[in-house]
């Protein structure tokens, strides 16, 4: 195993193997020493496989057991082992790929991972980790669900994992660490992120710890890693997401207001594609488990091919920068 | 005291007299009715009194005393009982006036009306409550940050109050009432949301409960209330307020980046001007802490006058419509 292998859930997500197929064709071709293994139904992807036909780096392994969206995560678990999902996650414990991607099931997605992989020695518990459009760049955010209680170990292990996350696959030479609360004081929030920010200045040497954000500091850009428990990080983004949302609907309906806005958004129509480029989530698109004995992508279900290609993107720089290794070495510090 | 007596903290905020005179004189045009006692240095507010010479309906009580927004709340407390923002809460207790609204210390503010107010018989705890735009109109959400830590009984108490502010505020006949999650389904979130959900569940009878929502069904409008712990809603309220910032600011980029698109603006700017109205945060300015003896309102501290008027508007409203009445009678059923 010389080369990248990745495996790929091709049944995941919304569109199944229609969106994921053509999401690696495309990523094929940006990362030609990356070799896929496609876990599936071989029969539910031929013709998407014919219609991807450049697409050749590639292993196809046929399974008709599928982890549904609304399957419970311990039934996936417990029942679903031949699943596309499950066979993928177990290619890597086996050293037959280096990382998985997969559009499915977010809780059975962690619920095996875990269960097949386990956690990097020092790590408790692994977290969902997101990049995040900024100001000034980007910023990567977690946990944004898996632990909805989460204790000032478990944050102190999430800020190095950010931190090495930042720098392996954003490239940012010291990233600045900020930890989410409800005032930037040292005297607000509850007991266990005011236990958190005490223990990340006692590692100042290992972290660049700037103290307590807010909020509205997330897309400022004036931190690289947001540390925050799963329950309010998931909050935070999905409640990002609904803002985004309904300003651009506001927006639209006020371009669609009148023939003159008409003209004027046409006018505009340039500039405003390279601003929303900036903030396409597609782009952004590829949640990580952070902390496993692997590396495993969660791409949003509803994403398309490009969003779909970014996140194996994204699992591929983490396999090349050798995330596992790097977080194992930050912890024995 | 027959009209309605509002008092004021003319002297919060981050411009002081200057936004709050000019925001009270706009306010009493729109309410003849209401009367308004102003707390605060007299000397300081002389200008602003002189070029707002049409407020009249409104008497001075003079106080050099002042609350800084880094005061300590317990340090407020304590120690400045002749501030402008005590001798106005205490103006409540001594049944001099009706409410009370204030752009200064929300710490302070808090802990004041607390101790000098006290809670409603049946509300363990005040929460603060806001206003949030929606796709299809707007949504109380409630704790936006004064209680770090919530049990089941506070957000069960949170959601009464959530209800009769829907519907005396804001004309809602039966409020759809969501608890905030990292999912919709039942075996999501921590213990105390599980809880919380079943009590909800029980209480059918009193409010319209439909279930744990997301962060992004809170600005999509499909219910009326949205009930948290001042954790997780102050981090969604500013986190809110973070990406519509960052938003604007791309947007703003994107018009200035050409010629073209600068009279694409110009030709849009009516419709787009139609739709930052929909959105104005002045226009949802005046967080109240509901569950006191009395109406308290706090300002966004770096709002305009007319942003302050708002808030004043958000406290006769109350008052008006007997809000601490209706939780008591609600919290007895």
């Amino acid at each position: 195993m010389n080369d990248i292998v990745l495996a790929i859930d091709v049944m995941g997500g919304d569109f199944g193997p229609k969106t994921t197929i053509e999401g690696i064709s495309m990523a094929s071709k940006i990362y030609p020493n990356v070799r896929f293994k496609l876990y599936g139904d071989k029969t539910k992807s031929l013709d998407q496989l014919k219609e991807n036909s450049e697409l050749n780096n590639f292993e196809f392994i046929h399974t008709t057991e599928n982890i549904k969206a609304d399957d419970e995560p311990v039934n996936a678990l417990r029942k679903l082992k031949k699943s596309s999902m499950r066979l993928g996650i177990d290619s890597i414990r086996n050293s037959e790929s280096h990382g998985f991607v997969s559009a499915g099931n977010t809780g059975a997605l962690m619920a095996i991972s875990k269960f097949v992989l386990r956690t990097i020695n020092g790590i408790d518990r692994p977290a969902i980790a997101g990049v995040l459009p900024t100001m000034k760049g980007q910023t990567v955010v977690l946990d944004l669900g898996a632990n909805v209680d989460c204790s000032n170990d478990n944050l102190v292990q999430f800020a190095l994992m950010g931190d090495i996350f930042s720098k392996l696959v954003l490239g940012i030479k010291n990233p600045k660490i900020g930890l989410l609360n409800v005032g930037s004081e040292h005297i607000k929030g509850n007991l266990i992120v005011k236990q958190t920010f005490d223990d990340l200045k006692k590692i100042s040497s290992k972290i660049n710890f700037l103290g307590f954000i807010e909020g509205n500091d997330i897309n400022k850009g004036n931190v690289d890693v947001v540390v925050t428990d799963g329950f309010s990080g998931n909050i935070a983004l999905k409640t990002a997401e609904g803002v985004a949302e309904l300003i651009f609907t506001f927006l639209k309906n006020a371009y669609n207001s009148s023939l003159i806005s008409k003209i004027g958004y046409l006018l505009s129509k340039p500039a405003l594609n390279r601003f929303k480029t900036r903030i396409d989530p597609r782009k952004y698109n590829g949640a990580v488990l952070l902390g496993l004995n692997g590396i495993v992508v969660k791409s949003h279900g509803a994403t398309d091919a490009f969003g779909f290609s970014n996140a194996i993107g994204v699992a591929i720089s983490l396999i090349e920068n050798s995330y596992v290794n790097e977080i194992e070495k930050k912890i024995e510090i």
